[in-house]
């Protein structure tokens, strides 16, 4: 079988982000048969509509690689209760203009950590309903959205919160089947 | 190809219920191999956890049925901008005890319409975190919510409305395409 | 300073249900100036717009409580990531007909619990939507979502967790002092 | 009585937009004793919260505005079903660092509009979620959704519709009274 191309997303700009460390973490755990790439959003302008027709560079790099991938895979943090500003900038970014949008059609999914005890899972609600608009397929479960996070990584951003990972896999291997099915032949 | 056949899910409990009236019309524009059958929900005692083991025959009947079927299709109405109390007691029913989630694994399609100019799709978000739960997957574009219903359906129910007609013909088109899809050998 | 009387709103219909128990914690760690009565739901017919206007006596009875309080305190479990279909039946018989919606321009505490670590917290988010169409005024903080229920509270029903506790006293608190500021002369 | 002032937060930065015409707007048909200052979000870098102890100065001077206003006024366009990244990005600016969260306690108006039948609704309820964490208090009804702005709005970006300039100014007079009575002596 072909290898899975997975688009990695990532949502927070700070340098010790728990949201990268999730997507490091999935590079870990990931079947075998899947390989993550971990795209950079953090020197996007704020989006413009006026500008969407002909993005900056860095912002056509990133829609070339999503566009490629097989699927692609949410890193959020939880900012006000919703996802944060430096991800929604990128979701508009590849979902504009309109007949460019390249989210459309991809099979999801959604990882999530928070300092508190909701683990982000306000974040990844909202972030479902984008995908109506986007036309992605979220896998469902096992949801995995990481509390405590100071506690489930350690002082060099590696997850080590044991039953996150087991999640984080099980997650991973149901994003792998669900994406073979919506490429099988009908 | 063996025909599919959709569990067609109301929520009003109102005689002439706008939200009938889409199934009837999803019956009529249903792609050549779908087969919608309106289920009953209107005779549910409030779901009540504690008798979830051993639920009303009317409740079995309906679990037998959503079991069965290949997919599942739900026609909303909004009340209090969610989705009404009839439907959200069915999907409890439907749901418990967990490992006999009649749910689970299902495609979906969801319709919804309203008096005013929303056409009920506040409800169609609230619907769709909660399968998540349910692990439903829901199918994304077109969406139909058929705003300004007294106007859209004619006095018998019929929904007169071109422009939802044709989303539904496509709504259900994508359905089954998709239910087809998640049903391929990988 | 007159008391204030509050309609304590309970979500499940079990025996020995944990939203029962928060309701009866909340009456323990009230502030002296207010009163909470719970108020029975249980005997509600799912609501269909077609008595509305002339409800059975069970959710007349419920709307005059709700109607003469000066606030309100819902008290919630989870199901399927939303509210229960009983409370969500409760909110529709009391918004209806729309002259008669005795929810409207009420002050309003939320409290949840859940087996799981979220507490409910999704189920809040979906009634705050509602709220918007009642026109109830909810408080923000802090919000009360009590993880791991079967821990939290003792096989007597009583809420045991401290922290859940002092969350709810001064959730109470809060509700208090808005419903005085919404009560002031202006 | 003192004049009411109200920051006017914008969404959008496309040159010509709808949302800032709302602004606009609102400020022709508020009542006679508010007075709203349209802010400026468009220079923000992406929110980063290494950097929140230290935001740069067009930050600092929108944070001191919306610290001194009585209330807040938001208007939206959606993006994806959701706020736009650039509100996002402002609303995150100015929440942080947590003890400096400037829209701790605002009361707050929401307006929103769309080029499709929907009017920007589905972005209203993600920011009412956020209000729950910023602990805005928003007015409930009326609410006001610009549907098919392009016909909503004439050439110059005023708001022509009639009934949506209603809307508006019935939800600006609701705001005045709530600010005052959130001001009133209890």
């Amino acid at each position: 079988m072909a290898l899975l191309q997975v688009a990695g997303i990532p949502s927070s700009l700070r340098k010790h982000a728990y949201s990268t460390g999730l997507l490091r973490a999935a590079q870990e755990v990931a079947p075998a048969d899947m390989r993550i790439e971990i795209l950079d959003i953090s020197e996007f302008p704020l989006f413009n509509q006026d500008d969407e027709a002909d993005p900056p560079g860095s912002v056509q790099v990133f829609k070339e690689k999503v566009r490629k991938a097989d699927a692609v895979l949410f890193a959020l943090n939880e900012h006000d209760f919703s996802v944060s500003a430096a991800l929604k900038n990128a979701l508009d970014w590849g979902a504009r203009p309109d007949p460019d949008n390249v989210w459309k059609g991809k099979p999801a999914g959604i990882m999530s950590s928070s300092i508190g005890r909701i683990g982000g899972a306000r974040a990844q609600y909202h972030l479902r309903q984008m995908f109506v608009w986007l036309n992605v397929f979220p896998i469902n479960q096992p949801e995995v959205s990481v509390p405590f996070a100071p506690k489930g990584f350690d002082e060099t951003g590696k997850l080590i919160d044991e039953q996150s990972r087991k999640f984080m896999t099980d997650h991973l291997t149901e994003l792998a089947r669900f994406t073979r099915q919506l490429q099988a032949k009908v």
